[in-house]
C-alpha cells in the first residue's frame, strides 16, 4: 500500500463532514422548530398560511418580508403572466433532451438554458419572478413531449397551481385539485437552511448569476437525501396497495430493519397513526414523526402527477425560496468557503514518468 | 417600518456567513499553505508537478491517489480517447443556445445535457473521466458555432491539453503552446475546499448524480469572487498596454484606490516586481502576493485564447478536482446541511386577505 492510499482510507475514517450544529448564516425568511413541529416563514406559522393563502403570496412574503396587499398581490400576479411563456431556445433544449431523461435532470439543464437566452449580472427580484414563474412551465412542456404531445400554451388568467395543471392535462383542473396542489406549494416553499438553498447562498456568495444558483440547487434537490424522497413514499404506498395490507406489510418492512419512508423528520405534529403507532411500539422513545415528505406523496398523486414529476414539483414551489435566500445572500454578501482538513499524504518525492514504475 | 423588514435589516448587519475557519471536511487531494506559498497534491508539490507532468497524469493522481505508470497512464488515455466525442443531443443544445450566450452559462447548459442524456446513478470513475474528457469538446464546439464555424471532429492522438487548441483552430498547435496551456491545467486541476468544490460536495452529499453536482460547481466557479478573476487581470493587462506604460498606470490605479487584480491571492512566492513593489511601497506589510489568476491570463491570453474562454477553460482543469472530491464525498457520505441562525420576525399574526390593508 502506497503513502497516498493509505491517506485516502485515514481520510474515509476521519470524515466529520456534516457541518450539523455549524451556523452558516443567518436568515430572516424562515425557521424550522423540529421540537414543536413549527415552521414558520417570516413571522408566520405555516399552519395558519397553507388554508387560505396562495402559492403567490407565499412567494412575495418570501421576497419582499411581508404578505401583500391586494392590489400588491394583483401587481405580482400581473408581472409573473407577463413571464408566462418559455423562450424559443428553451423550448428547443426541450426537445433534444431524450424523452426518457430524468425530470429533475431535464428542469436543471432547461433552468440553465433559461439563464444563458436571458440572464445576466447580479440576482435581482425580476429574474426572481420569472424564473419562479417558469418552472411550472417547463415542466409540462417536457411532460407532454415526452408523451407524443405538443406543449399547450399558458393559460393567461388563472393561478401558478392550476396553470401547472392545465398545462399538463389541457384540462381545466377541478377546484379541489387545484386547492391541494397550492397547499404543497404553500407548504414547501422554504425551509431554514437546507441543502439545496445552501448550496444557492454558496454560488451566490462568489457573486455568480441567479440561474447558476437556481441550477446547483436543482441538482442538490434531486439527491435522494434531500428531495428525492417522496417518490420513495410514493413506491412504498403503491407496495402497501390497500388499506388492509398496511398493517403486516409494515410490520415485515420493520421486522426486516427497513426504513419507513417519510417518518423521522420532525417537523409537523400531526402523526400517521398507524404508522407511528409501529414506529413507537418497535422504536420506543425516538419521536419519529410523519414528515412533509409523506403528505406530499399522497396529494401530489391524488393531483394526477406522475410520480417522475414530484421532486421536480417540489422543485417548483422551493424555487421562491431559493430564490429569496439568493436576495438575501447577495445583500451583504460574504463568500462563502469554508477549510478542508487535509488528511493526505505529505511530502512525496516526485519521479518523473520516465523513471516511473 | 413593519416587523419584517426590521427583521430583514437585523439579518443583514449579523450576517456572519464566510463559515472561515469551519473545517467542513477533510480530503486527501489538495492541500494549500498560503504563508509558505506551497500549493500539495496528494503529498506531491506542484513546482514539482507542473514542469513534467501532463494534465492526465494529474488527473490520474487526484482520481486514483498515486501517479500513474507508464502503462496505467496509457490505459487512461484510452478510455479518455473513447469519450472524446459529443452526443448528439448536446451538439443540438450548443447550436441552441443564442452565439452571444456567455461561455460559462453554455458550459454549464451543456454538461447539464450531457448528464440528462448520458448519466445515471451514484457517481463512478468512468463517469468522472466522461465529464472530464468532453470539456474541452464543448467549448471549443460552442466557439466555432458563435464565430460561425462547424465543429471539427476531435483528434484522435493527441493529449488533452493539444487537443483543446486544435478544436478551437483547427491547426496543429506549436508544442511551446500546448506546453504552456498543460502547465496551467496542472496548476489549477485542484485547490482545497474552494467554494466550486463545496458546491460540487455538497451536492453530492445529498446522494445528487456527479453532473448535477459539477453543473453547480460551474455555476460558483463563474461568479468573479471565485473564477470570475481573470479575465480581470488580462482587462488590467490590456488596459496597460505596453510596459512602459506599468508603472504609471499603476501608480494611478492605486491612488484612485482600485484593487489591482490578480494580486492579494497568498499562494506562490514567486512575484510580480514591478506591482508588487509598489503594493509593498504603498500598503506596507499587506503581504499581497502575486495570484494564479495573474499567471493564467497571461498564459492563456499567450496560447491565443479568447479573453471569454479563459474563466470556461480553468473549468476544464478544475472539473478534474471536482470530480475527485465528488468521488471522495460519496465514498464515506454524510448530508451536508449546516444551520441556520433565524434573525426574521417572530409570532406575526396572521389577516387573511380579504381583511388585509
Amino acid at each position: 500500500m502506497t503513502a497516498e492510499t493509505s491517506g485516502t482510507t485515514s481520510t474515509v475514517k476521519q470524515n466529520r463532514g456534516g457541518l450539523e450544529g455549524v451556523v452558516a448564516a443567518t436568515t430572516a425568511l424562515s425557521k424550522v422548530e423540529g421540537t414543536a413541529g413549527r415552521l414558520i416563514y417570516r413571522g408566520y406559522n405555516i399552519h395558519d398560511l397553507a388554508r387560505t393563502t396562495s402559492f403567490e403570496e407565499i412567494a412575495y412574503l418570501l421576497w419582499y418580508g411581508k404578505l401583500p396587499t391586494k392590489m400588491e398581490l394583483v401587481d405580482l400576479k400581473v408581472q409573473m403572466l407577463e413571464e408566462r411563456t418559455l423562450p424559443m431556445a428553451v423550448l428547443q433544449v426541450l426537445k433534444d433532451l431524450p424523452p426518457t431523461a430524468a425530470p429533475m435532470d431535464v428542469l436543471r439543464t432547461a433552468v440553465s438554458a433559461l439563464g444563458a437566452a436571458t440572464i445576466q449580472g447580479k440576482p435581482t427580484l425580476d429574474q426572481a419572478i420569472a424564473l419562479t414563474e417558469r418552472f411550472p412551465l417547463i415542466l409540462a412542456a417536457f411532460h407532454r413531449m415526452r408523451n407524443g404531445l405538443e406543449p399547450l400554451e399558458p393559460h393567461p388568467e388563472i393561478g401558478y397551481a392550476a396553470n401547472y395543471l392545465y398545462l399538463l392535462s389541457g384540462q381545466m383542473p377541478k377546484e379541489e385539485h387545484v386547492r391541494a396542489l397550492n397547499a404543497y406549494l404553500v407548504l414547501l416553499a422554504d425551509h431554514g437552511m437546507n441543502a439545496s438553498t445552501f448550496t444557492a447562498r454558496i454560488i451566490a456568495s462568489t457573486e455568480s448569476d441567479i440561474a447558476s444558483a437556481v441550477v446547483g440547487a436543482i441538482g442538490a434537490l434531486k439527491g435522494p437525501l434531500h428531495g428525492g424522497a417522496p417518490s420513495k413514499v410514493q413506491d412504498m404506498l403503491e407496495a402497501i396497495g390497500t388499506e388492509d395490507r398496511a398493517e403486516n406489510w409494515l410490520r415485515d418492512a420493520l421486522a426486516r430493519g427497513d426504513r419507513l419512508m417519510g417518518f423521522g423528520h420532525r417537523i409537523y405534529n400531526r402523526v400517521e397513526e398507524l404508522a407511528l403507532a409501529l414506529l413507537e411500539e418497535q422504536k420506543p422513545g425516538r419521536r419519529l414523526y410523519t414528515n412533509v415528505e409523506f403528505y406530499s406523496a399522497v396529494v401530489l398523486a391524488s393531483v394526477g402527477l406522475p410520480r417522475d414529476l414530484f421532486t421536480p414539483t417540489f422543485a417548483a414551489s422551493r424555487v421562491a425560496g431559493w430564490t429569496a435566500h439568493i436576495l438575501e445572500q447577495v445583500t451583504n454578501n460574504r463568500l462563502i468557503r469554508p477549510e478542508a482538513e487535509y488528511t493526505g499524504a505529505t511530502e512525496q518525492q516526485f519521479v518523473s514518468l520516465g523513471e516511473r514504475q
